[in-house]
């Protein structure tokens, strides 16, 4: 696949993935949302991928849905022009079947894909995002962000709704009473509140963003094994939604007695011991644990 | 239904509820319960209403339980005076039958009902509010208040315990450590302390409070779509119980189908392109989308 | 049963927990596994304990899992030494039976024993807290710390994964965001960074740690009634896993009716309006309510 819309470069294994539609301030399209999905299944696969950093090229992170089609924008069965379009999902007698794939958001194709990565994930937010711009950074596991950049959820000044799965994502991200706030009112914030309601972590100069992104993410492949950090991803956010700790007892006891056993507990042990950076033997596409995944793939219904 | 025990204006699309006890310190009563969740009814009903500032008559929020009945104020078998006695839950064979509607918390009746309700909901906590009187705050979506409220989960300090659902929204709101700091030590703490622990968005001198509770209500209705508010509150509430972003990918990808085709949509999209105020004709009582509830109430039992 | 590694003392009502290797800064074992949980069934069946202080001996809280075995640290299957061994999980074929007990993970069981507590757990860090050092203390109620400690989730540096329920609890105290970002690092950080994340409550001088953790178990035992705390410290924790708060209405609905007419209930109402302090007569050992526990305790498997 040819990217005409991202790009994606992987430098000292750490892959930037970067929205590449400037002259649009990076407006989200469904060529875009095909790319974004084609690239988190190629930086899974690759085991030269050790962390995943997002971006956008120019002055935007992203602006949201392409507004070019005016009136008819958010109107599905009008727009001839969406590259997912998968049929009619009208039944016979006029109702919708909601089952169907042509009446699946977008926005939320991403997040999920995201939701499923196995590399850590670092936004590195460089200017305005709005709409599906910012939602699709919700299942990205930590945003820096410039002192330039601006989020917006705006949905509902567009009389639709907040999408991308950001109703499960955002309360658990800034809690309830923010996210209600920024999605009721619809308004367009400064990077500096964003900072205050907890959707970013830091904030920094235009030009010194990218170099903590790749900091932040340098640390962790330098330190840490990728399946054990494969591992954590997926029990972090799948137990955010289990009911009991139970749950992930079942889970982190058979990765920590599989795991004990590998060659990585081995080196990871040993080079602590001996004062030296580990090289950890085990890679994400060979050396997954034998219970991993420990869940089925919830289906779209 | 004439209320005796609050106050039920609405002005320029905002409906204030205001307690309206004011020589009890507006203290919780089974009347009190049945007048909130009838007002909630009504505000859902009535397309003039676009938020709900709910607040507090002279110098309290809510003193909580009125606890003039002394030693048997929460010994329901013994209060002949509430209005709520709905027959005796005890079995023949001496043992409480727990489904039985008598066995039901009031505060918990008005914390589900507000939970269910369709406008952004707004407390401005004008002074005191202990036990029920902060309980019933928390399925509100965003608390003002005065810096000279106080707050207090004094519930084991009288023998009993945390109501209102209140064990399901705190934690939630607050993080676990300080819910339960709050609920053990059971101390009347001053506002600035829920400021920093979450409880409360923002403090206000006592006359600028209602001013900035309006002023919230207004950015909210002046810009976005009653429907798209309605869908949102329901959205972001059920997910924080959902077990997996799918659940809500299910949900946003209908609600944008079906918003994204409606005259809201066409609205708020011109609107914005023309850069005019919108003027939504969608309304929550003829509008909500077909697939909308997509839930089955949870019953008592 | 004789402790080894931790130290059981109890006066005015607080019992505190102490690791007790301090020439090994208090590492974690086996033996200290099965310690800690029969520490903690003492206390809930102990009328004379109130509340919990956990801390550690010397200079140390705890320094993670004691790493002497070197290489074969985390192999369980080469190790004789752990005295929790329960029979080989290896089925004929090879494969490994994930629901044999060999296979639980020692800290998640400490961690589960801690969540089904029935006393307030206050964790006073005293000085570094690594690996299941920290994730132990998650399931604690809060947590006060030393300036001079520092925590680490040090696990994917050792090329294991976070154990202990961590998965669970991390996120939901201090956030996704900040879990991923220490558990993918595996860093050691100083208890500034912890206290800013939200592990912690408040920093404290060394010599000012235990005399602040005893006041906050003084606030509690000196005003709150022991059985309200008992039930609200499972409401809490059990509603952070449900799915609706209406489970959390049919619970405390059933404890509010019980409460509320209990001796405890009459002596709360009666010492606040004679403005005396509270002599709660029901005990945690005989005085549960006849609902309690409402759940089946969920297996491991």
């Amino acid at each position: 696949m040819t990217y005409k819309t991202i790009k994606y470069e992987v430098a000292e294994n750490i892959l930037t993935i970067t929205l590449n539609r400037p002259d649009k301030l990076n407006a989200f399209t469904g060529e875009m949302m095909f790319e974004l999905i084609d690239a988190f299944d190629k930086a899974d696969a690759d085991d030269n991928v050790g962390a995943v950093i997002v971006t956008g090229e120019g002055r935007a992170f992203c602006a949201g849905a392409d507004l070019s089609a005016g009136a008819k924008t958010f109107d599905y069965e009008k727009r001839e022009d969406r590259p997912d379009k998968a049929g009619d999902p009208r039944r016979a007698d006029g109702s919708i079947d909601y089952s169907h794939e042509a009446v699946r958001d977008g926005g939320g194709r991403v997040s999920l894909r995201i939701f499923e990565c196995l590399k850590p994930v670092i936004a590195a937010v460089n200017g305005p995002a709005v709409g599906v711009g910012v939602t699709m950074q919700l299942p990205m596991d930590i945003r820096l962000a410039s002192e330039d950049a601006k989020f917006g959820f705006v949905f509902n000044r567009r009389g639709i709704n907040p999408e991308a799965c950001s109703s499960w994502f955002l309360p658990r991200l800034v809690g309830i009473s923010q996210a209600l706030e920024w999605t009721y009112t619809g308004r367009v914030f400064p990077a500096q509140e964003a900072l205050e309601g907890g959707l970013v972590k830091k904030l920094y100069k235009a030009d010194e963003l990218l170099p903590a992104a790749r900091a932040l993410a340098r640390e962790i492949i330098d330190n840490t094994a990728p399946v054990s950090n494969a591992l954590t991803r997926q029990m972090m956010w799948r137990m955010l939604g289990a009911d009991h700790p139970m749950e992930a007892h079942k889970v982190d006891s058979r990765a920590i007695y599989s795991r004990g056993a590998s060659a990585d507990a081995k080196e990871g042990v040993m080079s602590f011991l001996e004062k030296r950076p580990a090289e950890y033997p085990c890679t994400v596409s060979k050396d997954m644990p034998d219970f991993f995944p420990w869940w089925d793939e919830r289906k779209y219904s």
